[in-house]
């Protein structure tokens, strides 16, 4: 899969009265380089009316696609990916449906999930929540930059630090080993997405020249 | 696909305390030929695990198995087919992802929305809700059984009468040229499943003799 830093998820809920798409191309423009349409609410039909936009959206400005656990709304948009939750359909199980071309990223909340996964092949992980959130409604505890840690020292897949990450806390996860970011709330319920995400990237990137050096 | 007389969709809330494993096979016992798995609410994990259970029932019993909306879930556990409502994914989009193999039912409250489902090749048709019911939360009003006579007399593909539909008011169902019975609440809560889809079938067998007479 194609690299990233900067991966944001939609929350239509942060941005009430202002259009999605709006929002997400403010965003790649600010710098995200990954987007995942998550909706576990809408029907079916509504969700892929946004999945849609987005992979048009996405393909205009060279971005991955992810959609979060529909797999049949991925395959009907062709998506890069789909990420999956330990309450969604297991990986090996989507592997089958999906084939070898398409992204899979799991979420995991402890080394145990993040070995799980990087043995059944994702070909990325979610590391979180690090921080408090109320994005989600079903988030398990926050796992801190202890987890974050342990990941960066075993895991040899791609991981991407999510929940609760801000502008103010971010410093925290980059220096624990993250190299990439996801945020929900953060940039797309900003008052200024592309500079929130500008931010974000030019603090990923001291981050990371710093650790290189 | 293998032709059917009576379609039995779950519904663990009518059956409080007894397992729908077991429920279902009762309404197999007593002539369920098809079996459908509505699940809307679960986590997707969950209804997996409900879709391999039944699977497992629907192949010792050789009775046709369907999934609602979760397309990866169909195929996850090769069920014979998928049931799309309106507001789930369009025929055409989920044909390309399930192939000609499987079987598509479509929900249809209007004759425009079936002979657009005739169309468009859907196997079967879902005609309804006759009667006012509880079993969904979203339907439209009841289309009464002119609707039945409307599909009876123009549609070619199979088509089952949904909706309200109970052993005191099938018969009127049947009248209006129905041959397919499907019902929820009135098996899968009855206080003897097995000999309330025999009493089904019974009705059902009469007025198709009679039919043919």
């Amino acid at each position: 899969m194609k690299d990233f830093r900067l991966y944001a998820i939609t929350g239509e809920q942060f941005h009430p009265g202002r259009d999605m798409i709006t929002v997400m191309e403010e965003a790649i423009l600010g710098g995200v380089d990954m987007i995942q349409l998550r909706d576990k609410k809408s029907a079916k039909r509504e969700v892929l009316q946004k999945a849609v936009a987005l992979r048009e959206l996405t393909r205009k400005h060279n971005v991955t696609f992810i959609v979060n656990d529909h797999i049949d709304v991925a395959l009907a948009v062709e998506a890069d990916g789909i990420h999956l939750g330990q309450d969604d359909l297991p990986l090996l199980i989507a592997r089958k449906i999906v084939g070898d071309m398409m992204i899979i990223g799991i979420s995991t909340h402890s080394i145990e999930e993040a070995r799980l996964a990087e043995q059944e092949g994702a070909d990325y992980i979610g590391v979180g929540p690090v921080f408090a959130t109320k994005s989600k409604e079903d988030v398990v505890s926050p796992v801190s930059t202890s987890y974050v840690r342990e990941v960066a020292r075993e895991i040899r897949i791609p991981f991407v630090a999510i929940g609760g990450i801000k502008l103010h806390n971010v410093d925290q996860v980059l220096e624990a080993g993250a190299s990439r970011i996801c945020a929900i709330s953060e940039i797309v319920g900003s008052r200024d997405v592309r500079g929130t995400c500008e931010s974000f990237v030019g603090k990923i990137e001291r981050a990371t020249k710093a650790g290189t050096l």
